[in-house]
């Protein structure tokens, strides 16, 4: 390694650190103030980072965007939404589950890919990035219900279910833009949790 | 009644007219292009209405949303999206009503109220207006499913279920916007049916 190589990383590791701090405050502004009033102005003010900053990564609205887009689903940020397999100790596998995803959806995460998903509207290549992005968390999740409920999905109504809490979760989030809504989805997780016992499970007892 | 006033009631009518037709012609432009891209310019296109004649009614954007809000929610204006409680001659009650909930979802008249749902964000008075709103057809929806299915909604899980429809129906909506989402949509109100089908019906044979 030659000195300028030497040199050079510690500045894109700088650089980088402040591209994911512009893109974290985006999406928390996208989760609470909505698609139009995320502005640089705004993004600057919340971050620290200069306007001048901000668009030197990211020279348009539509650029910051779909950074925001890929940032939200890079494996490395997505550990504060990710659903763990492994049930707590003394905690209900049901209870767990349906907790988690209604939870999910409920997220900033969420949020803010709804910001999206509503502006996306008239942009066919943001749309159809938005859905790929969406379809793949989707089927993430899915999995993660099935191996934390041993389901066996060659049943179809168990496969229904466990899509349904998927459908459920997303209009429970919605209800969750305008208002606290985490009193009423903590008892549909409750309800939900108890429908989904009624699965097939793989393995069991005959 | 004076000549005046004989000559005022047309023209009254004809106001009117003039005015739904901004509405109607809005809410279809927020449901297909987004709440940013609907502009006078576009609805004036689309509606025929001059511009000026469309400032005339709404001055600004912000009247114009409020506008829609109201007539989307005005009696007179719903019975394309009202869910009859007449099930139709040989079909299955329970298939009947999880396709009607399905489909009011999916429609144009939820997709406008999703755009201002997102965009409304920031605005805490119109927020309160669409939360009212949307809260008054739940209930309506959620009654009309009770009459159609003669639900005994003292039954906890009978009231959960019905619920479930309304949060799972938005979370179904919501998919529908950046495609056509229908084929899915119709099998999930099929299997739908089916979890209805276990409720608690009033007068049932014991």
């Amino acid at each position: 390694m030659t000195l300028t190589e030497n040199a050079r990383a510690p500045q894109q590791d700088r650089s980088r650190e402040t591209r994911d701090l512009i893109l974290e405050t985006t999406l928390r502004a996208l989760a609470r103030i909505g698609w139009n009033a995320t502005t640089t102005s705004v993004v600057a003010a919340d971050s620290g980072v200069s306007r001048g900053a901000i668009q030197h990564h990211f020279p348009t609205k539509e650029a910051l965007m779909r950074g925001v887009l890929e940032y939200m689903y890079e494996g490395r940020n997505t550990s504060e939404f990710s659903i763990s397999a492994e049930v707590p100790e003394g905690v209900d596998r049901f209870e767990y589950i349906s907790e988690q995803v209604l939870d999910y959806y409920a997220s900033d995460h969420f949020k803010a890919a709804l910001q999206m998903w509503t502006a996306a509207i008239g942009d066919a290549e943001f749309s159809e990035q938005l859905q790929m992005h969406g379809d793949k968390l989707a089927r993430a999740v899915y999995d993660r219900v099935v191996v934390v409920l041993n389901a066996d999905t060659s049943d179809s109504r168990t496969h229904r279910l466990i899509q349904t809490t998927l459908d459920l979760s997303r209009g429970l989030g919605l209800a969750d833009v305008l208002r606290d809504d985490s009193k009423r989805r903590q008892s549909v997780a409750q309800f939900w949790a108890d429908e989904l016992r009624s699965i097939k499970q793989l393995n069991e007892p005959q």
